[in-house]
């Protein structure tokens, strides 16, 4: 049997887990990310992870070893910067965990960003599987993606590739908090929907936090304000997914993430923009779905990653 | 010895070449493009061109065919639907050369649009020799453009992608003539280079035409005007420049056609508006230049896509 390790480095948690060859989870790990202390105790948290994941049987038969972790990442270097994990700035995060006493020798372990770990995961066993040309992204707080061309994840060098939350879809408009003008992430994130439709006016019910997922409810309550909020993240996101099929040619656009959640809140106004900005005989031959997986798809994308089947045009390293 | 042939089919001329493996050029042929007339005379003309080179002796060796044609084009079913030759819609021009009486059955002609011919041919011979991942660009009365992901070019299924003038980087601005909202295009072109700098108050000497070449002239003398219009270009370009490294990640750019002959007076705004749209590490590890081939670099792209060593990953059939 081929045993598939995973990890999956976020804000919130580290998680670990061991899959078999379809993407069954076999088994599972997971500690609380330390995300304020010190780079040697994150490095602790990640080294238990691993602890606990070698004490199950299907260790013995760990083939490869796949990494996703919030970005930047930089997988040329196995380096890990995640924005919300400020003690890990060029951390060497391939390097820690080649280090780990029960890791075989032979395992490679391959380093992914977390929205290209998630698009590995719908190529593979999600909403993307079958298409050799897709664009999978996460609307969430931030917006993330990663393609998929020609058949396989394309990473890029550094692994970052897909990054669509960060495209420019208003040159002159006000600067992202990345320093850019006019990102998709400053208008389509769920930080933006919610500011957005606070800004026009709404508010949350007493007591209830006002997220996106606060102003999609009001939404589909038929809020003008909240529906305004959400055309104008379907507006960026639209004029955003037009340009990558335009640059790359697509066949299929998976949407997950937070934001995804409030369906047709989000989707039928994107439809409608998407006509709009999509105009090009090639540049609409897509469909726009939601994802398909929603539990463990960084782990899923992480071991669909390791794979050889799935591994980026770009070498990156594997079992 | 491999010949390559190669077929040029543009809004002016119908050209056509025989290329050793090298790139050099061992015989050309061309005929103007009778753009007005009815398909059967587009296709004469064609046949022409391909008679003229079967007349060569390097003919005998002929092992590959590629032809770059003006866009849109669908590689997949073999058609072109030239804007610039109203004759030909949905033309299948695929099919007609494999008529041709000379044709050896074994060479199995690959299509190619214009900008991803140039691209071909930039990365086989010209500024992006040596990178795995290129954007390729021609900025003149349109823009256009194409890739190299992973050191092939990037077709896409039907030969568009890269396609980075109709992108849209001002999403609420006016429309371009392709129908979508502030595409580059429309802010970047010659001709909308022209446009602005007329609107500017600008004007050409009497009796010169006022494109964007006697703008350039101006530009260099210090005309503001001038130098605004240029700016305006270099900034939508550098705002679509920096979210295509975004989304596959870039180590060159190459610059050609018309707009590209200004120099500095393009490059110099151009490089600075970079500084401010591509922020991110992954995004700024590119370098800009003007492009290596002039002359008959659609000549030289199709050979190049009709060789094995450059084709699309997508799978056109090649020789």
């Amino acid at each position: 049997m081929t045993v598939y390790g995973a990890l999956d480095i976020g804000g919130t948690k580290i998680a670990g887990a061991l899959l078999d060859g379809k993407g069954r989870l076999l088994a599972r790990a997971q500690r609380a990310t330390p995300a304020d202390r010190p780079a040697a105790d994150l490095a602790a948290a990640v080294m238990k992870v691993l602890d606990d994941l070698a004490a199950f049987p299907a260790w013995d038969e760990l083939s490869c070893m796949g990494i996703a972790s919030a970005g930047p990442v930089d997988t040329d270097a196995g380096t890990v910067s995640p924005v919300n994990i400020p003690g890990w700035r060029g951390f060497p995060l391939i390097d820690l965990v080649r280090t780990h006493p029960r890791l075989p020798l032979s395992v490679l372990p391959v380093l992914v960003g977390d929205a290209v770990a998630m698009t590995a995961a719908e190529h593979w066993l999600g909403a993307a599987r079958g298409f050799d040309n897709a664009l999978c992204m996460v609307v969430s707080t931030g917006v993330g993606g990663g393609l998929v061309l020609g058949g396989r994840v394309h990473a890029g060098r550094t692994g970052n590739a897909g990054h669509i939350g960060h495209i420019t879809v208003d040159h002159e408009g006000p600067r992202c908090a990345c320093g850019a003008p006019g990102c998709v992430e400053s208008l389509a994130s769920g930080t933006a929907i919610a500011a957005h439709a606070r800004a026009l006016g709404w508010t949350a019910e007493p007591g209830s936090p006002s997220h996106a997922a606060a102003v999609a409810a009001a939404a589909r309550e038929g809020d003008e304000r909240a529906l305004a909020a959400f055309r104008r993240s379907a507006r960026a996101l639209a004029a955003a997914i037009a340009a990558t099929a335009a640059l790359v040619e697509l066949d299929r656009v998976v949407i997950g993430g937070g934001v995804a959640q409030a369906g047709d809140v989000l989707f039928s106004p994107l439809r409608q923009y998407l006509d709009d900005y999509a105009v090009l005989d090639f540049t609409r031959g897509f469909s726009v779905v939601p994802a398909g997986l929603a539990l463990n798809a960084g782990l899923i994308g992480a071991a669909a990653t390791a794979s050889a089947e799935t591994v980026s045009p770009a070498g990156i390293p594997h079992c």
